[in-house]
């Protein structure tokens, strides 16, 4: 499958290459045509990686991953502008807010969610809120923490979302969640402030919450 | 040891009722000491158990759970007064704010917390927030939910949550997870969110996480 990549940081670079392993071609999308960071990537990448603007690797996809910080998780997608139209956006983003020191708190407060203001402001792209719950390691790679752990996931596509879960069972998750319609991103984004302290007093950040039943 | 359980709802009986096949003496408080719940209840319990005003139950206890809905728990508490005055108080209460419809939203923000609150309000007790992320059932019977899963607990004092430790161990808590201070409540309060959800989208109340590491 064509995905798209949105951001150059360790989490979209960590997608963007296990998307390559499995044998997807990958663009990864930057501000600019000529960002150093997603060229290196694409150089190394080898057959199937290629970098371009948000809006061109969006352009070219079938699903597009927003690995970007919370606060900008917006005016990225307006950078893909129409390359997102009826696209499939995995929204991995968390309204993490640290001007207030750390750990961060919420932008969005607990009427709301990123996930559903995203598709409020983009209401033609299916967004599929997934892997927020993780660090990047684990997002693609599961078996990073013993035993078997949950993925959560939401969205108000079913096709989109069924489409996500063959993505992610291809990353290794084996109990995946589905919570109904993006408003449920609100429950999924309030767990950050658990999993920010879990990660204290864990001391690392290879771990997940297994739902029991 | 003397307990006192503040609250008469399915909450505070499910956990007095426990304590006492425990083999503790617990007194059930209410806001008078007429309350009809308490006195069937402490009629019911056998020896050990007594019923009375929530300042009664807890100036005779040691430890002192409140059971009681979020929004009435700083009310509770200054109702039970010196009762409390250097005590454990187990807080398992949840800001739950039902006004805006189902389900509810949590009505102090995520830089803040009612665990924190109380503390605050009440800088003597010696508050421990835990308990409050599985329903009563779960509570006191962990093992309603198949396999190990994890409880979260935290507080300002250490002493505080060793003795609490020791009744959540008694309840059958293998995996007791100490996040730090009360300010840890911010997040463990934040996963009501998720709570609820998981609650709908699995069709049953007894399920837990597993902190996976």
């Amino acid at each position: 499958m064509k995905i798209a990549v949105l951001g150059t940081g360790m989490v979209g670079k960590t997608i963007a290459t296990r998307l390559i392993h499995l044998g997807h071609h990958v663009g990864l999308g930057a501000r600019s045509a000529t960002n150093e960071a997603a060229a290196t990537w694409a150089a190394k990448g080898g057959e199937g990686a290629s970098a371009g603007t948000f809006h061109d690797v969006a352009a070219e996809a079938e699903m597009v991953f927003l690995a970007v910080k919370g606060d900008v998780a917006e005016a990225v997608l307006k950078s893909a502008g129409d390359g997102i139209a009826g696209k499939v956006v995995v929204d991995i983003t968390n309204p993490l807010d640290f001007s207030k020191g750390m750990p961060p708190t919420l932008f969005v407060g607990n009427d709301d969610s990123l996930g559903e203001t995203l598709q409020r402001a983009f209401p033609t792209a299916k967004i599929v809120k997934t892997l927020n719950i993780v660090n990047a390691d684990v997002m693609v790679n599961p078996s990073l923490v013993p035993g078997e752990s949950s993925m959560l996931m939401c969205g108000d596509d079913d096709g989109a979302k069924q489409a996500v879960g063959e993505v992610l069972a291809a990353f290794g998750w084996t109990d995946v969640i589905d919570l109904g319609g993006i408003a449920q991103a609100r429950a999924t984004e309030a767990y950050l402030p658990l999993w920010l302290r879990l990660w204290g007093a864990l001391k690392t950040p290879n771990f997940n919450i297994k739902v029991v039943r």
